[in-house]
Formats: structure tokens, C-alpha cells, sequence
């Protein structure tokens, strides 16, 4: 076991990308899901950083940058945006701050949403990685936020491991995170 | 339910894509076979926009861009062209004039064909938006064909509606098209 | 059946990326478990060329350009440097010197890697082609690389088939091959 960053400050940025929600139309209920949802799986000390923007890639990506540069969050989590309408941009957004995509993110939340509905197949979710920083795309609806969560966060404290970053303990009632033996 | 599209004109291309048969070298089995399966899935009166062009590159965008830009399908479907193979360039003419692509489409197209032959695999079939045109990569033989369009149909209404195009429905005997409650 | 490439050489890469391995740090036991397995899986008589490399994107690039177009393998498999972590540059190298990727591979890998570790969404491996080469990223523990060999060797020969590559066989007790009729 890799206990060199144990008690190290854990920072989750959770961004909300909507038109809406960020004019104040209506209430942002994708966020409050997305914290109470890692506050279940996550037994660390951790603290969220929470933004909710407008559906324009040019702030996205500047959010992006802010969680993971000056707020050095070792994950971002994003809601909404991710679907085939125009406006939606998340996905572009966050492959241009990212120097690696994860493929298998997608692929696995798509699955895990498609045995509850067909749509499934237009969300574009991807995660990759931004310097210390892994960044997940989740669904815009609470139901699915967590659907995804929960079958993604298992491989999550390894792969901050693997960008040297602080070591994340999960409520194995909740989720069974994952280290391989070296 | 948005019913503010009902009863719109739907045009739907089809485009086969093969050296030989736009040569009139063999008959094209692959486009009525489409034909055929979107007759049985499709309830609300549609037309079909035929063309059948040679595995050129430049041709099939030039093809792509008419049937979205001009024809205004709010689907366009193609076969052929989706291997390794060094003439198969139908998935770089889709990508060079979509601007997002769903990657669901062809994950789960792949995922339905694997259960019935090993080499799906070599399929790179993909998905993506033209401005209002949904276009979606089909396999070369009638039989996968049905397989990918009945897999992928229950989302393609939904994805239509996001793109502000006609209300389409389908014939819930063949395929239950669903869309979520908002 | 296409007989006319029986018997022709076939010459297969195995390219070992490992910085630690290269420098002989370490014993490479990768390279070794993938001929071990393809010895078991071809029934073609076929020669490795095996070569060690560090995580370094031009010396890889180099390497595969090498065993495609100089050493003329028909298939070309990597082992290391397809994780999240800031070495891992195999898929990075993989893509850039291939001319169509074929996502089906890193799909269906990953899909047999997630029925044993929840850490399999965090690999990048991908399959390609560059000429008449087919490359494919493998894992980098044995255990993997063999789950993962298994799970994509029924389409390698119909791939290299379409490649009008030489004409391989495999040992159907331990892979069956597919090559769909004409």
C-alpha cells in the first residue's frame, strides 16, 4: 500500500454546466446530488469546490483550468452538457484541457445508463486527465449522476494514485474502491 | 410529450457506399435492405433519399453534407465502407463533416454484432451530428444491418428531438422509441 | 476461403515499453507471456521480432514504424504505457503512426479486463492500422495480457486477411478463428 499522500487535503471541484441554473431560472439540483452522492461514497476528509456556468465552452474550459490548476483538485466532476443538442459542449470543453482521454469512463457509464434507458447512446460523457487532475463528465439528471458514480468511483482512488495525488479512501458499503497489488 | 414538430416532412437518406455497386458491377442489396427495415420501424409518413456512391472520401462527405444541407434528412444512414480495409474510408468522410460525435452509437452497434460474430470488432462504425442530421454508419451486410438499426432505433426519435427536427414515431411492434420525461 | 496468402511469412512484433525493463532494472516477464500465449494460440509457423523500449512517444513511434514498414509484421502488439499516469504514452504513440484506429479493440479488451478489475476503465489501449499492419495495445501484467489476447485473436486473421496479409491459423482448441463468408 502507497501511504506517502495519506492526510493529504483532498479538493473535488463540481461543476455545474448550465444555461439555466447559472442565470438562476431555476434551481441547481444536479450539484447538491453530485455532493450528497460523494459524501455516501467518500471517507477521506475531502472538501467541494462547486461553480455552476452557462452551456459556453470558453468557460468551461476556464473553470476546468481554475478547479485543476489553482484549486488543485485531484477530481472535477462536471453535470450536464453532454448531450447531441447545440448547445450542449461539456465534452469539447473538456477534451481541449485534457492531455489524456480515459475511453473506458464513458464506455462504462453509457452501459451501466443504457440497462435503464436507450437514450444512453447520445450522451457524449467522457473523463480524462488534466495534470494532477482526473475530470469525469456525469449526466445532467440526479438518478443517473448517481448510476454513474457509483460504477466508475471504484477505479478512482487508483487512478489519483497513479497521478500522485492524495490517497482517497472510499465507505466500502457504498463503493469498493480498487488498488492492484504492485 | 413536445408535439410541436408533429406531422413536419421527414426525410431520411440512405446512402450506400461501394465501389462495385456504383458501378452497377452488383446490385445493391445493402440500401433496400435499409429501406426495408426503416418501413417496418418507422409509423409516421417519411421519404427515402437514395444514393449510391463509390468508396471515395471527398465523394461521401460531398454526399453527406447534400443529403443534410440540402435534402434536410433528420437521418441519414449509410452501409459499407466501416472496416480496416484500405478503400474503407466511410468513418473518416462521417467524422470530417459531423461536428460531435456520439460514440454510444457505434460502442453499441459493435456490442449487438459481438454476439453474433468475433470480428465485430473491426467494425468503426460511428455516429454523428450535422447541424440538424443525425448520421449514422450501418455494416455492409443486410442482416447486421437490422441488428445495428433495431439496437440504436429506440434512441434515434429522442436524438431528432434534440436537434429540433420532425416528431417521429415508430411502430412499437418492431422498436419502442422512447423519450425521457422532462 | 482466400488461400492465396497460405503460406506466406508471417512475421509478428511484440514491442515491450517499460523505462525500467529497457534500462534492465528489471526482468521483462511481458514480452515473454505474450509469446507464450501467441505460441499457444497460432498453428501458422510464424517468427517474433521482440524489441524493448522506454515510455518515450518518438522511440515508440520509431519502433513501430520499424516493425511495420522494415521487418513487414503482419501484427505488431504492445505491452506497458497505456495507464492514466504521466509516463504512459503507448496509445499517444500508437495513433500518431496509425491511419485508422479501430475503437472495437480497446472496447471488447476492456470489456473482458472489467469482469475482473474495476481498474480496467482507466486503460487507454487501442488497436490500429498502419499499412498492412494491424497493432494492438496490450496490458502490462501477464494475467491481462493473456485475458485480453484471447479476447480479440478471433478477429486478427480475418483482419489480416483484409490487410492482404499472409494467412494465419489458429489452435481451435485454445482461439477460434472467424472469417465471415463471402
Amino acid at each position: 500500500m502507497n501511504g506517502e499522500n495519506v492526510g493529504e487535503d483532498i479538493f473535488i471541484g463540481v461543476l455545474t454546466i448550465s444555461d439555466r441554473a447559472s442565470q438562476g431560472i431555476y434551481q441547481d439540483l444536479s450539484g447538491p446530488a453530485i455532493l450528497q452522492v460523494l459524501t455516501e461514497i467518500i471517507s477521506s476528509p475531502w472538501k467541494p469546490i462547486s461553480l455552476i456556468v452557462p452551456d459556453d465552452q470558453k468557460t468551461i474550459e476556464e473553470s476546468l483550468i481554475h478547479l485543476a490548476d489553482h484549486e488543485n483538485c485531484s477530481l472535477i466532476v462536471t453535470t450536464g452538457g453532454t448531450g447531441p443538442a447545440k448547445r450542449d459542449v461539456t465534452p469539447e470543453a473538456t477534451k481541449s484541457v485534457c492531455e489524456k482521454i480515459l475511453d473506458g469512463f464513458g464506455e462504462q457509464m453509457r452501459a451501466v445508463s443504457l440497462t435503464k434507458v436507450p437514450t444512453a447512446i447520445l450522451s457524449r460523457q467522457l473523463a480524462g486527465i488534466r495534470g494532477k487532475s482526473l475530470i469525469v463528465n456525469l449526466p445532467g439528471k440526479p438518478a443517473a449522476i448517481r448510476d454513474c458514480l457509483l460504477a466508475v468511483f471504484p477505479a478512482i482512488p487508483y487512478c489519483i494514485d497513479l497521478l500522485e495525488g492524495p490517497y482517497i479512501t472510499t465507505d466500502p458499503k457504498i463503493v469498493q474502491s480498487f488498488r492492484p497489488k504492485k
